[in-house]
């Protein structure tokens, strides 16, 4: 394979984080299900926003976040998103700017803005998202940068971005495209509320050989095969990609690959303060290790340090120097 | 004086706080003296924008972080300022609602954006402050909510909105509305470098017995009078205003009023984290007990333990209920 431009290059939703504190009777009188997704028509979002206490804004974005953590471990990263041609849009490109990440999708000059994320915290920590996509839906393939996916060792593609029609379409494009180019598709489940009703998309992707490696959590792993058991989820979707990755929270979390699998424990993390973005975190480790060529453990082992570094703090971008912490 | 609809109304900054960290390089190769406060024009907040790292928003403004403050604590505050119709603006509002503070000075439908402050912190936790006053400074007389000035028992005024021209006027006429009403009248210098170019309006004021009450730190009260002794600053400006506070940093704060000096020490802060805020929230605690009816000392006590609250993580605006750390 030739030397690419970027190691990785992701897919996923553009969009501004908007995180505030909240007790848990404001979750409960809001109907909220703690540490759930969901999307939110734009007049649910004002009405939300407008209960919500005081906030920060920050950039965020799922393989956003996980292209944002990549760059500051020190790789190349790219990202293709969607945003408006708005304040909000204008943040999201400097943060990705700023951090190294090469990302130059044009914006919207017309339709809905910027999307944006209501994270409400509770003080266990444990981030409730509601979503307000925007313009982040709005990515059409005409948008794709099709030489960028061309020349990335990696496409990472993010599942809550699967969902809707148009970005899938494009998503599904760039598969094609990086796999004509012989290059690797990484795939994240991303919620495992979303998975209902994307689930055939889902299968039709694996089962088509559209992903070579899979991210997903416990409960994605159940949700998508439907089994009650997670070594009988294993079996099932280890048979559909050549690299499983699963993580477990406090489980700690483990990797299938050539057949054969590798477990670590979960880093303890003495003062948890926001769980937003941990998946994105632990994603951009494994990510960051597997292109310079660690060990499958040490992949799984320095997402894990990612993803407890992010917790640590609110917002899912990274404040401390990961590229000191991860050693690779 | 009879019961008013509000404690404290303030005029000042409507902005948002644009905050990253950086080394001490980066102040030193933009020519950004530490823990200063310059105002930027456009061009140049974009050009140090897009030289800034990754960073976070959070609504700021000097007077507007001390409203937040005071309704935190539990008093009735309000605040008069210029924002403009976009998505900063609807930021800005919409955390001074959240926090309970009343504020309904109509958006700009034209003109420049919503002000930003783009603030550099440094490892040793001091801010430097950019400031692209954009809409802010557009603050029209004929956007002065004159019932509310009358209907508040204290009106305060920030001294960086005093710089331009037109929201100076608004002001000026301010005050005459509050004496009138037999209101009082508090003033705060809010930055050593502004008083330069705006003395001999500071003077004008203070002559005319427009102040009642002021806030200045060291610094300042040593460029406005001109002097090089503390206590010689104190005698001259303690003859101009019936209330004199002054903070000293780690020196602790006095009071000077009736011909009394109150003194207190610093609060110890363990871990200083990002000085934005320090003098605004002294100021939200000094007025929200004074409007309880605290006596001199416990008012500067207060200031200070607002003001160690707010130093103790990133941002202007509190975190920690303070309501039950300063028990008035």
């Amino acid at each position: 394979m030739a030397e690419t431009r970027f190691d990785i290059v992701a897919m996923g939703d553009a969009i501004v984080d908007v995180i505030a504190s909240c007790d848990e009777d404001f979750l409960v009188n809001h109907r909220l299900p703690k540490g759930s997704m969901q999307l939110l028509t734009p007049q649910a979002a004002d009405s939300l926003y407008a209960a919500m206490g005081q906030a920060r804004e920050m950039s965020g974005g799922s393989a956003a976040n996980s292209m944002a953590g990549i760059a500051a471990m020190g790789a190349r990263s790219a990202f293709i998103g969607q945003v408006a041609g708005d304040q909000l849009g204008t943040i999201f490109a400097h943060d990705m700017h700023a951090l190294g990440v090469h990302f130059d999708t044009p914006p919207l000059s017309f339709g809905p803005p910027t999307g944006r994320c209501l994270i409400l915290v509770t003080p266990d920590g444990q981030r409730t998202m509601n979503t307000a996509p925007g313009a982040s839906h709005e990515l059409d393939v005409s948008a794709l940068d099709e030489a960028l996916v061309r020349d990335s060792a990696i496409l990472f593609l993010e599942g809550y971005l699967f969902g809707p029609a148009r970005p899938r379409a494009a998503m599904m494009r760039a598969v094609d495209i990086a796999h004509a180019a012989g290059r690797k598709v990484a795939f994240t489940l991303s919620e495992s509320v979303c998975i209902a009703d994307r689930k055939a998309g889902f299968h039709a992707m694996l089962d088509g050989g559209g992903v070579d490696l899979l991210f997903a959590n416990e409960d994605e792993a159940l949700q998508l095969t439907g089994r009650t058991g997670l070594e009988e989820a294993l079996a099932e979707l280890s048979q559909k990609v050549p690299t499983l990755v699963i993580t477990r929270g406090a489980a700690g979390a483990l990797a299938v690959e050539d057949g054969k699998t590798v477990r670590i424990p979960a880093m303890p993390v003495p003062n948890v303060v926001d769980t937003t973005g941990a998946g994105d975190l632990f994603a951009a480790g494994f990510l960051t290790a597997r292109v310079k060529g660690a060990p499958l453990a040490k992949c799984l082992s320095t997402g894990a340090i990612a993803a407890a570094e992010i917790i640590s703090h609110y917002g899912a971008r990274p404040e401390a120097d990961l590229k000191e912490w991860i050693e690779l």
